[in-house]
């Protein structure tokens, strides 16, 4: 039979059990403080109904989602129903479109776990990687926004990463931009779109992108100077004079009065530029970068509209996501990152075959008084055991053999100190658990 | 706009914060026992490439496979190259392959989290539901294969299900009694999935299906009477006379010696018709029942083939896997389930707007010294905001209004008693902390 490949599909990843601790430690760090501010879990399907996904994500985002085949007859036609989930707020917004009347009139919802995007692999790209979301449902107050950025602030800090700023905006402030600009309506999106993009593809790429969009090229031109260098006071002077502009003013001044006495160290700054890439934003808007660090760890912002589409009641909300594999690589390159112990404590060793059975019999006994143990499972003289213990981390070894059990005892060895000591049966989960 | 429909995908579901938290609390006891054996965490995409999971599962099995379409062209065509994952057995070995020389030289392994069938969505069947697995790879001794009876014994027993019963069986003993019934060689797996059914579509459904594979009646009448109703000692006579029948005879006796004597009240019968439905068991198997239920909450076997599919050489394995989705409908239905507290501990309520900013830095105060701390988002007047920490069973509520203020306290109310007291801000934290 030929030999199969035995690599992970690309983009995606095995996690050996090291890995899987240190991730379940991030993982349950942002938990914790999701709870400490009221947020409560929610779990959706690992797929959603086409339909439920489709036109969510934009043009470039469609092209991500993996879709799945129809089974029986729609298969062989290469028909589709499902698709993977690309993120966790679409599925919230049909959640609470279904269930209104059982959830908190203002839902404060986490959902944490991994969404799926066929980006083209690269370094530090993935096609299957996790998401931290925190969101609010059900109101429209200012300070809600400002939660959400509290929230991730928190997470960043119990985790380690202290420093880092708040760039905060209003797709308002965007749209009082539009306005002084003149740029036609019809091209808003597209704007924001390409400005969302500046970091990555440059003001040429960019220029590039908004000429393909029929926007002029001295407008274009005068909008990505301004992008990079500006200023701040003339600028908000000229936004007061917009409708929009005054209300996203307003946006970035409460919020900001929100937020900044409870950031500690971190900054926040007004970016009137940063657009972010998602169709559904209606309002404030903001990302998190780490000091030192271009690129954004966390982001999010206010969609009003979104849950509508779901069902009749408008329903306000806002919410934000960690760039949660971007943080732990960055904490594990920081040695950051710790884990609780993975490895058994014990390594009860079987002196020949015939003492399988009380070997057994004395690791279920510790294993009952809640101590980790292993016994020896593969075939070997005692000194192969205390090696494979020795190899796997495991600190002590219990060593029952004939000997030991005409005394009616048990011997430890401790593969530290190579110090081995004999104790009664009954003795012996009080030592271990002392240790 | 046509307004979505906000369902699930048929045969999946939404959890709601108080059931992923009921959830949780099964899995982390799941999780707990397996760690107390010795068993390490593994985590595996939820897809893998298409060839890894084809031909693996049976005719039956590989109608049930979702399968992810192509992007770019492939997707116009129809074409697959990706599928989502249908068990953990089946990765685990792709990744002994790879990482071979990364893992223990016998590697006790566990993983939890959803896997996906396309099974007809009836009653109590999903198809996206959650297995819990532990296996162990890289030893043949029948210690391993008690190993896994004992911790899954010992999962159902922490979880508060402590009437079980054991089944256990070989695929030797099956190869013996197919010698003994001289079923033709090519038929021997036709009959095994056939006895698998046996529970579910009984005797007639068994005689049905045999038939059209080919094998007289007269035989299949013989099997399916001595399958209801045998004499064990007779069958172990008759066994004895068999090499395959004597070895699946050893595995019996041995794995019941080291089992038995550890499984509290819980009891181990060896069954010589259970047969299990999957294609790569090569020795012992079991099932595992709760007393009074005649379907199984958990169940595995040796496969020391399968491994060799992916790597040139061969290394025996063997496992089990919880039938968890029953095991927590058990537990609802018998109002076992317990889960920590979701809701916030303390409301901090906001007086009216000019007080937002001060009370979000109460509760960040709050929140910092540990206590989970929500603040009230809305618009209202502090009873309607008082009756929605009482809908919420958020115990406590934080007033800090004008008189508060200039007194410089805090009053808490709690919505149990109805009493209300007054604190100084520093002791705030510790009183609501003793609470």
């Amino acid at each position: 039979m030929k030999k199969i490949d035995a690599n992970p599909p690309s983009g995606t990843r095995d996690f050996l059990p090291e890995e899987v601790k240190l991730r379940e430690a991030v993982f349950s760090t942002v938990k914790k403080v999701f709870e400490s501010f009221g947020f409560l879990p929610l779990e959706t399907p690992a797929f959603e109904r086409l339909e439920v996904l489709s036109g969510k994500y934009g043009e470039e985002g469609e092209k991500l989602i993996y879709k799945i085949l129809k089974r029986g007859e729609g298969e062989t036609r290469g028909e589709t129903d499902l698709a993977l989930r690309y993120d966790f707020t679409i599925p919230l917004a049909r959640v609470v479109a279904k269930y209104r009347d059982k959830l908190p009139t203002i839902f404060k919802r986490y959902q944490i776990g991994p969404v799926w995007r066929a980006e083209r692999p690269q370094a530090g790209r993935f096609r299957e990687f996790a998401q931290c979301d925190a969101d609010i449902v059900g109101t429209k107050s200012r300070l809600a926004d400002a939660e959400i950025i509290l929230v991730l602030a928190a997470v960043l800090k119990k985790l380690g990463l202290p420093r880092f700023s708040v760039r905060l905006n209003s797709r308002k402030v965007l749209s009082g931009l539009m306005e002084i600009y003149k740029v036609p309506r019809k091209l808003e999106k597209s704007v924001f779109i390409a400005l969302d993009k500046l970091d990555k593809v440059g003001v040429v790429g960019v220029k590039k992108e908004l000429l393909k969009r029929g926007l002029k090229e001295k407008l274009i031109s005068q909008i990505t100077e301004d992008a990079k260098n500006f200023n701040p006071e003339s600028l908000r002077r000229k936004l007061k004079k917009s409708k929009a502009g005054q209300e996203g003013l307003n946006d970035i001044d409460e919020i900001s009065g929100f937020v900044s006495p409870n950031l500690g160290g971190a900054s926040l700054v007004f970016s009137p530029f940063l657009a972010r890439g998602l169709d559904y934003y209606t309002g404030p808007i903001f990302e998190i970068a780490a000091v030192g660090s271009n690129s954004s760890i966390a982001g999010g912002g206010r969609y009003d509209n979104l849950i509508g589409m779901f069902s009749r009641t408008s329903t306000p909300a806002c919410g934000g996501s960690l760039g949660i594999e971007r943080i732990i690589s960055i904490l594990e390159k920081s040695k950051k990152l710790k884990s609780e112990e993975i490895w058994a404590k014990v390594l009860v060793t079987v002196w020949d075959k015939s003492f399988q059975a009380e070997s057994l019999k004395l690791a279920m006994e510790l294993r009952e008084k809640g101590i980790a143990t292993e016994v020896y499972l593969g075939e070997g003289a005692i000194s192969r055991q205390l090696s494979f213990a020795s190899k796997n981390n495991i600190p002590y070894c219990v060593i029952f053999g004939p000997k030991e059990k005409a005394n009616g005892e048990v011997a430890v060895k401790s593969l530290e100190t190579g110090g081995q000591k004999n104790f009664s049966k009954d003795n012996l989960p009080s030592f271990l658990r002392g240790k």
